[in-house]
Parts: structure tokens; sequence; C-alpha cells
């Protein structure tokens, strides 16, 4: 087993650096529900910045900013549509129905990317009493679901239209659009121009400990500081966090094109493992996604024998296993997961 | 234009037969809340022989009958897995979601009959803390969306026994399990068995003017009850309609048969129109389906064409008609039928 | 025992006369969703007259028409102010909360009455991030809790005020609107003009089998049909219940000061009966309600022994009884009613 | 204006201190949600000894808290008794009704202290088809809209034998539980031996910046992890923030006496002041209310006039002001806010 544990099952996984540390320990804060935490407002006005959104709210996580933007945006009974791989759909127990009261029309993007014209095919109709109310379109950029891609901006403004022009909301998953941004050379406030809402996450590529952005209009972002009180998502000296979040927009950002770099790496060295198939050119950003098609084996037991030799993946499916580059992993680990997940397949 | 509006656009548009009415005027009544109305109790009864369940409740509609069943089986953030052409998913305007918090994952069964394996496949983690919880089967028999399709008995057993298996409870929509039932020659009863929760409809084939049975055991009618009332469908001297659902078992189930030749009858002879396509043998119920195929007709176009003739059926999509035969709709009337559809694709 | 048993329960223990049975058989029907039920439309039509509303939607229930109010003026979080006492609070199976997902602020008006200064200091700070939102006011009318009070008009008024300044909806819940409009000699309409939506009851004081009527504006109406078909209470040829519904309106409104004349001398004949107590000019309308004083009685006990002596009567609390005037229970019905309870009680 | 403002609006106010800030730079962390974060997992275990409970989950709020217990344990339209002054009723947004879909039935404790015949009055049939379900009672201790009172304990265990009697759950919002325990000298533990659930919160009298810990049996927490995720309140490093939760459960529980001290010192003092009014020994714990009865002043005059003189306090009606002693305020602070107090009004 090799040294240091090689994490590559998420890029949630990566630690907060010294310097972001740093930054935490120094924090200026107060209590940021009353506007008083200096670090929390400046994060506010860089997130408002960086997407040329009005205002933003910090919050707890991703799946909060989802949660509030889907019940800013609904009333009960009314239909999301979304890609049938969607977080929100797979990944927040249940959240949307739970938490707004809504229906969710799954479509089938390829690699979770849909077009305008899908949309408009799932538009239900208005004047119909028993159709559920087509009323968001949510999308996630990247696609996690869809091996990491990338939105073309075109696409998504296809949809944007479609949705405006049916008065249909739109909605952005960001957890992953930092990357979204650095690979496709498209600024954030580009793709954010599309949407009524979106939402950044720090915890991910950018390697900050806790919490996400909701951005959008006053009127929102003032509705979603109710919806953040009513879900239990008001904290009180958030500076401490926040300013995580602060470093990592500075720091974190531009380097994540570090990440895709290793992905890609890490997706030709795995095309040359027996035993593992894999789509390379699919796999656009940090996510690497692949089957195991060697004999007598599943995702499961390959997750199993790389953890012994001190790499970290994970089982998306039987067959299909998922593994992520971030900030904790350079180049020399990739070759060393590359190495340890050849040996364990040959073993 | 023929004398008499042939209505085929739905087995809802039966109107109750001079016996009917009797029934309902001589019915002996009182306050069903009490349990003090003898009609309604003695429909109660009648169900619970038919299906061969320990309890039954009569509601205003099916539509509730399947709210009330979610919201009894289901907490907030689970999930139901049904047909994608599921009545629950297209036609009660979002109440699943708005009525009990409940995620709906949609599989894909042909003519709206999925399997056991189907169901194991769309079966969450349990483990899972992210993945919404797999709490119900709902099948549709005949399926509408499938075009009328019955649910093979050992279909069922099949998506009962992984459900069973799993812990998730099943439950039948019976809109026109009387049409799946005379069809098979399956007793209901023995469609009754595959599941914890199902309900009869009174005003499709039956040709009742309102109203719905749903069936379960002892403890889940009992807090039907309770949500009966929630949903706001506690009635009073409802033996004045319940009259003419016993009315409807006793008179109009077997005569289901005949609906069904009908629907054969009408199915051949569309095969025979020019600009019209037709799956005959798909057509197993009361229920058929066609495509307009002539160049520059739309469904629409078609039902108003149709309806100026005086005969009524209904657009299902752009270019798909739906027609249904019923109680009020005689051999005649369909030859009639036919012939102003030919005639409208002629002019 | 008496011959026929004399039911003082509730008047939603009236059943159907034969004038309105009659009606029923009679009635030309049609499916109502699809707006083909000329008896409904003709309801529909009444009702818009009689509350001088633009619409109104005819249901299975008053409980729903409540239901469906909640939902069509309120969002996720909102807070209705009601008097404790209130059908909503107590009656409805927790249907606000779990329907609407709204809170319940109740007030306390002297007799379900309360006053425009009591909603003023009940409304929430509506900067208030943490506060619920006020959105609704309710009232009932007559107060059912508040021993079958009439509103007085002015009262109303100047509720509507408040709620009017302060941006907040108003609904009535008219369950026995009827029985407050004949006692007071105000009109329906002018009640009706205070509020944005409400609710007539046909099966109580009006003795109809099944029904409600919801009326407001056309916007609230249009959207109440889609909460109507989500709750489970859209139904088809409606119009056999909607024909007793109209025949109880024409024949059964004004009749009701009998009820209130024979509620009247039943109070009057209990304050004559030795351990029993009963404030007199508290008794407005239909709704008597009485204290049993008598040592070791309880109502319990009183309403057993009545039934034994054949007349319904009903516990309210351990100490209360409530006993109910109508259509079918005439004065000497009321003669014979106060001779069982005195025989009961000196047994 | 004296030099540092005086923060005395709430014990939120207080800021994480250097030996805090260092716990959390110096923190082990990793992914809380696959249980990887040592920080989170210490505080876990700290808590479960504390409270003498089997699990024990970190959270973002003590409103999360809240809205998780009540989740877990409650169906929708369920009903819970609480004090009519509680932080669920008046504070969270709505979130009971919105997030879980329960009535709640408010009783009036003298200072939010209810006892167990309260809750037995307030219990609603449990045969009633109509009334809401009694499912839960939440306690809050100290109870912030009953002035800080300390709930004696024997009180708790008579509401806890009635609860448990009748097969109800009882919760207990411990956002100030620290202050209750070093008044009373009732260990916390004891206290939780009562109920079912709680909660401790680490942003008010103990100091640090975020969270809040529930704690109960395993069962309730694995759900109460599930509904965490669907609320949106997952983190990732958490153990960043965990970190000063555990440093303030060490250093800033014990020390919650001065607090105490100095809240009867203001007290005492705000007695002496002409033009307020307060009930001295009612003021138990941190808390001090007073009321403003100078002719022509309201307390956000009053409010105003301090803020601009370097004290912050807190409008709590028209007339009462809320004062809050915590870390960040010693004796002499309290002095010096008494004299400013006093300028301001005479002035």
């Amino acid at each position: 087993m090799q040294n240091r544990f090689i994490d590559l099952y998420s890029d949630t996984k990566s630690k907060p650096s010294p310097g972001m540390r740093k930054a935490m320990a120094d924090a200026e804060v107060g209590d940021e529900q009353k506007m008083e935490d200096p670090t929390v407002n400046r994060l506010r006005e860089r997130v408002c910045e960086l997407l040329g959104k009005e205002d933003s709210v910090f919050l707890p996580s991703g799946t909060m900013a989802n949660q509030i933007a889907i019940r800013v945006h609904c009333r009960l009974g009314d239909e999301v549509i979304a890609d049938r791989t969607a977080h929100i759909i797979n990944a927040e127990t249940g959240g949307p129905a739970a938490n707004s009261g809504v229906m969710i029309r799954p479509i089938e993007g390829p690699n979770g990317v849909f077009t305008g014209e899908q949309v408009k095919a799932a538009l239900r109709d208005p004047n119909s009493r028993n159709a559920p109310r087509s009323r968001l379109v949510s999308i996630e950029n990247t696609s996690n679901g869809g091996f990491g891609t990338v939105w073309p901006l075109a696409t998504m403004q296809g949809v944007a239209k479609v949705a405006r022009d049916a008065g249909v909301a739109l909605h952005m998953d960001g957890a992953r659009l930092c990357n979204a941004s650095v690979k496709s050379g498209v600024k954030a406030s580009d793709y954010a121009a599309c949407v009524d809402s979106l939402w950044l996450d720090y915890t991910k590529g950018l390697g900050a400990p806790v919490g996400a952005s909701l951005a959008g209009d006053k009127a929102l972002i003032k509705e979603a500081w109710r919806q953040k009180q009513m879900l239990g998502g008001s904290m009180r000296q958030s500076g401490v966090i926040a300013a995580a979040a602060l470093y990592a927009l500075e720091h974190n950002w531009d380097r994540l094109a570090e990440d895709h770099d290793n992905a890609r790496h890490l997706s030709e060295g795995l095309a040359n493992i027996k035993g593992i198939q894999i789509d390379v050119p699919r796999m656009e950003t940090n996510l690497v996604f692949f089957e195991i098609t060697k004999p007598g084996w599943t995702s499961a037991k390959l997750v199993d024998a790389c953890r012994e030799r001190g790499v970290g993946i994970g089982a998306n499916t039987a067959t299909r296993i998922r593994a992520v580059t971030h900030l904790d992993v350079n180049r020399k680990d990739i070759d060393t997961a590359l190495k340890v997940i050849s040996d364990a397949l040959a073993a």
C-alpha cells in the first residue's frame, strides 16, 4: 500500500488548506441574520459580481440552495422539468416533493444536457385542470449524472428561451459551475444570465469545508432568506466559514484546469487497463466514470480492492465506477492511482 | 349530421339509466359519517365481497382513492414507482406531491404494463441517506395510457412478489378494473389479492354518476376515513349516489363485454379508413387509440369535424385520437361513428 | 320510548324529502368536468346570484371548500387567523397544515365572533423573516363553536377593513350562513361582499344529502377547479346531487326561521329543567348548547339516556351538550324531546 | 457614547474567542456525511454523554433541530402541543406547517411552563376522525417567551408522564438548556431523560458561531440524518465549526452562572430607573424583560436612544424590551448599560 491515502471518491473530500484555515481564523464576524457579519456580507457581494445577479445568500449547503429555489419558484402540485439523472431527483432524499410539494418530470438529455425542444415537448397544457402545472426547469452544470458534461452556452440559451416563452422559471444547480466555466471558457455570469436562480458550491472543486451561495434578483433572495430560516439554514457568526468560501473563490477557481488535466490523464490511463472500459472524450471535466468489464468483477469489488491499497474511488452502479480529481490530488497521485487500479484488477 | 350525438369521448360520459335513477330515488339513507347510511353500508360490504378485502370506503372520486392510498402508504419524501403514463402522474394535478409530498419514479412498461424486474431495477438503496425511500408501487389495470391494456395476472403477481420482498406496498388504480376482469376472465378478487389497496370506479364503464370505493385491510381503511375527511371527501346522505353504484355493480359489470366487442368492431372499421393508422390487436378493451396520418390533418381537426357531424372523440396527442365505447353506445352507433369519421376525413 | 326517533344530534341528519328526491330523479345531467352538466351549471349560476360573486364551484363537502380556499389564498408557512373554536382547527383532521402547509393563529372572540382590532393585534410583522406570514383571516358564520352566534354585519365589515388594509385575504365558512342570514335579515350577498371567498353548505339546515358551493371571483374559482381535482373532488354526472341543492335553495331557506323558533322553544324549555343550565339569549339560531349540572351526571350519560328514550343529542364536552333543530324536527318533537330529557334526568 | 458597543440584543451576538478560533483552526476534519470527520464524531459522542442519549447529530441551527424532530415524530395533519410563546410557533417562519404539515395547539403556561394537566386537557380524542391527531408535545427550556424561566424538573416529569400515557412523543427545544441546568442545578441528562428528543444550541450562551446538536435514540437520529439531507443541512468538513462547539461545551458552560448574576444585577438596576417596570424575581436566567412606562416612550424609541449611546437592546413588543447577558458582556458593561438606559430615558 502506498503511503498517503489518495481519495478520488469525490471532490467533496478535499480539506481546507493552511491558507484557508488562516482566513477562517482571522475572519471578522457578526450575526449574519442581522446582516452584521462583514465576511458574509463580502461574500454576498463577491457572488453578485461573479454571477451578475442582484443579490445572493450564503447557505449551509447546495442542497438547501436547490430546495429553497424550488420553494420560491413553485407552488403545491407544480411540475419541475429536469434531467432524469438530476441531483434533485436522486440525491436530495425526496426533498422537492417533501419540502415544496412539486412533481418532477424527468427528461433524458444525452449526458444530462437537454435542449429547448425537449423542454417544449415536456411542457404541460396550461389550460388543463388535470395536468400538473409546468413551473420550473432545472439544469445542472456540469451534469454529475451526465459524466461531468459541460452545458454549451447556446444550448442553455435555447432552454432559457423556451422557458421564458412559456412563462416558466429556470434554475441552475451550479455544484460544479466553476468547472463548467473553466473548461468552456464561458464566464459564470454568462451562464447565470440565462437563469432566474443559481448557486455555487464551495465544498467541491473549490475546496472549502461548508456552504453554497444562492443568487438571483432581489425579490427572490428576499424570499430565500425566509425559506432559509424555515428550513433551518440560518446561522450566526457564519463569517468563519464564509471566509473559506471567499478564499476558495480567490485561490481555487482557476486551478480547476489542473483537475481537468488530471482527470483526462486518469481517463487515458484507465483506457489502457485491461478489464476497464471508458469513453475518454466524454470525460470533460473532473469526473471520471468507467465500466469494469473483467469477468467476475463488480464495481464494489474493485472499490474495496483499491481502498485496501490506499486509493478511494466510488461505485456508481454495479459495474460503473466514479473517480474524481480535486485540489488534494496531484499528477503523481493519479499515476499512483492508475498503478493501484491496474494491480488490483490483475491480482 | 346524424340525429343523436354519439359520445365516444370517454366512458365517463355515460348517464344514469332509468333503473339506476329509480334505485337512487328509492335509496334508504342516513349520515354516512356516523355509519348510519344503510345503502353506503351495503355498498361497503358488496365491495369487500367482490374484491376479497376486509374493508372499503365510498369516495367522491377515483382520484381521491389514489390520493388517499398514497397518503396512507407513504411519508414525506418517499418515492412511488409507476408507469410514466399513469393517471397519478399526468391527470391528478400534481396531487401525489402536493398532498403527500412523494416523489414519483416513472418506469416504462410496454403499454403501461411493467414487470417485477423493472420494479426491482427502480428500487432505491434503502441504506442511502440521499436517495428517496422507495415505498409504494402503483399499477393501473387496465392501463389507460397503455391503450386499455389488461395486466396479465402473472405479471401482476411478479410485481407483487418484488414489492413484498422489498417491503414496499402495492396499490392498484382500478378505474377500469371491471374491464380488465371481464376481458381476461380473471376475478377482480384475484387481482386484488396481489395488492395492499385498490379501488373501483363507478363512473366509467359501470355507468354511475359519482363515486369510487377504496378497499384494503381494516387498518388501512380506518386511516383512509381520516384522510377522506382531511381532503374534504366526507359526505352525508351519500346513499343517494351509493345506490347508483350498487345498481351498477349488479347490472353493468358483465355487459362490459359488449363494449369490448364494440371497441374491436370500431378498431377494425378504423383500420379500413384511409388516413388512419391503428394497431388493432393492441386495443384489448373499450379504449380505442388511433393515429391520423392523412397529410394536413391533426387530431384536433378531426375531433372538430366529427363533433360537427354528431360524434364525440378526443385528441390524445397532436396526431393521436382516443374513442371509448360504453353503455350509452351500441353497435349501430359504432357503424354510424365509423361512417362519420370516414366522411369527415374524406371531406 | 316515543315512536319515531327524534334526531337532534345535528342538522346534518336531515334526510331528502320526497320533493327533493323527485328533483334528483328528474335531473338533467352531463359530465360536470366538461361543464356539460346543466343542473350543476344552473346551481353555479344560482349561487353567484345569491352571493353576488362572479363564479362558484360545486364540491362534495364544505370541508373541501375550506381546504380549497386555504390552498388558493395561501403559500407554505403562511398563517391563517381564525377563532380558536373554528371548524378548520378542530374538525378537519389537521387539513390546513396537511393540505396547505399553513399555521393557524387562534384568537378568542366571544362566541366565535372577533373584531377587526383583534385581527390587527394578531397580524405578524410583515418585515420579519422569522414570523409566519399573515395571509388569511377565516370567519365562521354562524359560529358553531360559538353557540350558533350570528356575525353582526358591521363586525364583519370591521374585520374586512383590517384584512384589506393589511393585504390579507378574508374567507367565510358558510356552513350555516343561511341561518345567519335568515336570523339577522342581512342578505347573504351583503355578508359575501365582505369576503374574498365563501361557501354555502347544502347538507345542514338546507336538508340536501351531499355538497357545498365555493364562491369568489373568476380567478379564484378557476384555481379552485384545479384544487378540486387535486384533492379528489371532481365528480361526473353530479347534477343528480346538485338538483337537491337547487331544490334546497328554493324550498328550505326561508323555513329556517322555524328551526330558530324551535331552538328558542327548546332553550326555554331546557331552562326550566332542574339539573340543566342554559344561557337562553345566547342561542340565536338552530344550535342549542346547555350544561348538565346535576351531580353525578356527565353529558355522555344524558346522551345515552336520551337515546334509549328515542331522542338524539350530542356530547360537546364532558358537561356540555348540543341539540340542533332542523327540517325533520317539528314543534311537537321539541316538546317530546323536552319531556324525554326531563324524564331521563329525573330517572 | 461609551467606547465599545455593548450588545445586549441577544446572546446570539457573542463572537468566537481567540481560544475558540484556535480550536477551529486546528480542527482535524473530514467529510461528515461519510462519518469521516473526527471532530464532528467527537462532538457527537460528547453530546451523547452530556445528555444520556444513544445518538446525536450536528446541525447548522437549532431551528433545523426543531424542524427535524417534528418531521421524525409526526405525520401529515398531526397536532403538536406547545406553549403559545414557543419558538416553533413564532420564530420559525411557519416551518412546522410548511415542512411537516402539522397543526399546533397552543396552550398557555404561566411563563411558558405548562403542566401535565394542561397537556391532558389539550389532547384530542384519539377515536375522532375529524380532530387532528395529538402526536407531540414540545417544551422550551428555558422558555424565551416566558422570560427565561427554568422548567422545574418535576413539572417536566409530570408532562412526560401524561405524554407517555397518551402515546404522544415529547420534544425539548434546548436553545438555552445550558442556562436551565446551570441555574437549577439539574443535570442536563436529567432533563433529557424526560424527553424523546432534544437539542443543544452552541450559538447562544455557549458562544460558538454556528450549530446545534439534536439527540435521541439511535432510530430517531438515523431518520434525522435523512431529514438533515432533505432540508439541506448536510455539510462536509464541518469539523471546523464542530470544534467551536466542543470548545464551548468545555469552557463556556459553567460560566453561564456569571451571565445569570449579571442579568440579576441588570434587573435590579432597571428596577431603580424611573419610567421602567420590571418583575425582578421573574428573571431567572440571562434574559431580562422590562416594560417602558414613561409617557410618550415606546420600546423602539428607547432601543434607538440606547443604540446611539452604544448599547444594544431589543424591542419585544411596543412597550416591552429584552436585554440579554452573555460571555461578551461583563459586570462593568452592565453598569455602563444601566447608566446609558437611565440617561437615555432622562434625555
